[in-house]
């Protein structure tokens, strides 16, 4: 029994609230439950040094926690002088995943920044980072389409994330902060719409998970991304 | 003529959402039009070193804006490895007029955290997260109550703040960012319920401003804030 | 009575000794009473990069303390590896006001480090520094123009500062350490020669100030202002 | 064909020398192929202050590369005065794996500091890092029962790393350099004797991978994981 | 011939002046010639972690120099986030020196802070910051004792310190910075009055020294030392 | 009696073994009995800013400590985010002797970054980097000539490094760890094949030295740097 009272195989209600701020070329809220993740991504007309010149884009992501977004307050990171290691982690994940979602040649002499800022945290801040991000940058290349910035679509294929987990022996899906806080297991999924894998990151605690348990996360977030695709089209649809 | 039509005394519409937030003690949206910002009050049961065993508490506040809350993205500061001179005076301004609120002895050996935090900015960030966070301190207070870590209220009055200014020659009350940007003064107010100041920071831009233009604008400042103490009671009595 | 029994409206002795060092194109050392503060003006042949082909100058100022200009040592910042708020917003402070009284057009495309070094405090560094940099700007100027650098002097009006503030009920003029350490209110003014106010900074600690309290500081302050005005051009004229 | 003319499922030669540095608890250079790694175990007797009075111990984890031990100089990570994000990353993975294979209650109030510099890199470098330290770590156990710091032996089992990826369209085992730098799938596998998954870490570049794909490089890395588990075994028999 | 005229066994007009702030226990103003330094000695009632509870005292230093202090404005320091390698080599150099004149059983368990700030810059600050550093810290001494803070004098022995070096071919002493910007070596010495030697760093730029050359400039560095000594006498006993 | 046996003019056993790893245009292990450390010479295509277009290159040096190359194990400088005042001392003497070896207008434009990384202490770091980096400047230097970078050899002559200190009241030869930690003159020569000075650093510690103990220092160091140049010659030749 899980202590939300979800089946292994059901989501947290996921909500995607699209132009949540008014100045980022995509702006989104996500929410997969209580985790809240604003998403923002933004079109600046350069690419780094290392691009100067080679005709094609860049994106970059990067990741925060409001300091009181957890149940105890975290020391603000802009404070302390420099990002924790888990949040350099997190965002090189987002940044890649959302790389590959992107023709970086068609992209042209632009870079897309994509900050995810999480509002309200209670597990799976970084799938929702990513899933709700594909949604921003989806909104950030169309309005660079109507200015005339990019000729055709950079989107190759939208990406969606999730979490699978072993939770008091059970692979389950989208593990909440009182799951996560207690799993043997804690994997991260992130995938295409034709069921290709990004990234895989699994990690066990305390107990190692066999090759079966793999299989039986693998498949329980292959079905919650599937569902993540098509909150995310009826969001852009609307 | 002002931008928004306002006539030269007129506030933006002042929302406050309590407890929009589900871990702070005291966690509040304000909104001045256009700029919103995410004030949280937390309770830590402790004190900096240099208060430790002097029977008394403490209340300090830091602030941030998110990336892309304004036009163009700003730099992270978390990443830039430092908060900006900018950022590091207004949290001693907020940290400054809070602590003018809170009677520190009847608080006891207790830390208050007030962040504000920028979800997107249209002039006046400052005043409003003042404003704001003083209806969080006044729900983590209660909440201390409730819980028994202290015993009376430690809040002496409410405090308000809003901002005034000179735009195209004309004495003006709470400038967002077209104003703002282009004001010759700039100023903010913070004041208590019995229209004593708590802070007054003014700056000319370009021009200076006379003994009489500072009379007119402590007058639209004084008159501003009767009318978010208004609003903050609403809030809290709702 | 005030601890070194001036009365109310009385500035401390200021000194302005010019050419205080070598190196620097204005250098001046300025004394309000036991305050010591070396203020250098220096001439950068380039501008920040935000204003490079813009065809005007900028004025920029740096604060510090000698580790032992204080009661009890203080950390050295650059050991410390960062500068503390209270000096970002003196520097800021300064840079504003010393801004105010240069025509940047005028300046061409020069910078001007403004650097103010507290040798020994005694309350009211900020003040000092503000009128001693626009002596050592005067100078630096003076020499840009003998240097055939500038045509026409930059240089609007001269600028001056002065503290004041409610000690033991009392409207004060000019702070020393002891007053300020114990002030009720706190206040900063930097003024012109047209008695255009440039910077109002008011604080208050403990209780607030009235409306009255506060026209009785800004006349102290104005008056104190014009003394000063006095004092810089005795300086600049010997 | 890979450009090692190695065979998909074999790895680089792999040695393992203990001993190499005489002042650390342990000290084991691990060498695949090309690829070198100093590894020390150090044993410090106390725990961080979150872990002060509970009874057990704690392990952690650093990683470095020497400036040149790569094609071209990198920055020097001391002297750009910051871990990169990479580093960073590597270094949790280190530490999260061997902490797997440690059983903190029995270690006491000691803590094991893991410190893995890359002296030469050619491909896998947190793979050989990982499996070399957990001998260093073998030894330093050893010779703290030896000095009677611990009673009986933490270690509950080994551990060992391989990568595994997809060069050229086909699964492959323990990518060197020039695999490495343009495979199309890169994953990292930590497991422990007895088939037991603790991370997996894959990341797809360019394409995506298949759930067939992942059944194949998971089937070449169990295997490759099996031959690093003798050579250890070997290596400290002797 | 040397640009300021001197003969090569010529110091600078050397002038101490105590008492030059009226906070620190010592406080020294030392000129060698234009070279100007503030050498501040301050007494802190507490001991460094390394040494408490161990009967000693400490002895530490920080050196600076003025953003104008030289021909050209350098960055501050403070500013750039981080002290550069010659400050620290300076500071470092200074501790050592002084700690060599200090019985730091005698001192007990108090720090004296040495803070030397280069106010004007002419060649030979690190020389004349340990020369008059040694006068502030006599005076500190002295301080403690009518404190009872200590009971007998901690000071073993005065320290003098002057630089020599080759300029043109020929040995000098006291180079000044034409001197020093283009000498082919540069030695700095510092010694006790029984011409114990307690620090030599002799750098040759360009071409080498020989045996002989050694030998001269340490001879003339042995007759500067002795006339600081005897200026740094009628200091203290003026 | 030394701790080790030696006579008084007695250097440890050294080794010089070339192109220990493969990346580096010079990459040398040098050993001073139980001191190791990895010194590499890399050749980079560009100057620093301050040289570019001037026609000549450039040198610099880095020097590292590996965590647990000492007794107990040092933090990471990497992770404590600055090198320490020691580390940026020794680079800079690196960085200094080994340019007086090289002629920077026959190098062209490029620099030659030298890595100094001690993989085992045990007293001597320093003289042994420099003795070992000479030799993997020798041969960058040389596959530059080959590679067609420079047309002479810009390697003006060969230097060699040892320490000299007074022990238990005796001069001897390049201390050891056990010496070094309680000599009482610690000296570091640094010298061309022509018995030139390069570089002195001599301090006392604890009671200082005479001019007699003196002579006798440099007399043993330039008789252990000539066996230097002696080892390293047959390094070269072999």
């Amino acid at each position: 029994m899980r202590p939300s009272g979800r089946s292994s195989n059901q989501l947290r209600p996921v909500t995607i609230t699209r132009n949540y701020t008014k100045h980022a070329e995509g702006s989104v809220l996500i929410e997969f439950g209580e985790t809240k993740v604003l998403c923002t991504a933004s079109v600046v007309d350069s690419v780094p040094r290392f691009l100067k010149g080679k005709g094609q884009g860049w994106l970059t992501a990067e990741y925060g926690m409001l300091p009181r977004s957890t149940h105890s307050r975290m020391d603000r990171e802009a404070s302390r002088g420099k990002q924790g290691g888990r949040t350099l982690e997190i965002q090189r994940l987002i940044g890649r995943s959302l790389r590959a979602a992107v023709d970086l040649k068609q992209l042209g002499e632009h870079t897309i920044y994509i900050d995810c800022d999480v509002i309200q945290a209670d597990g799976g801040t970084r799938t929702a980072s990513i899933s709700g991000a594909c949604v921003a940058l989806h909104d950030a290349l169309f309005t660079m389409r109507q200015q005339g910035k990019v000729k055709t679509n950079p989107l190759k294929h939208m990406i969606g994330s999730v979490s699978v987990g072993i939770y008091e022996g059970t692979p389950v899906l989208d593990l909440d902060y009182p799951e996560d806080s207690s799993a043997e297991t804690d994997m991260n999924l992130v995938m295409d719409e034709h069921d290709g894998f990004i990234e895989i990151q699994g990690t066990a605690e305390g107990a190692t998970f066999s090759g079966d348990e793999l299989m039986q996360m693998l498949e329980l977030g292959k079905q919650g991304i599937r569902e993540i695709f098509d909150i995310q089209k009826k969001a852009i649809a609307s």
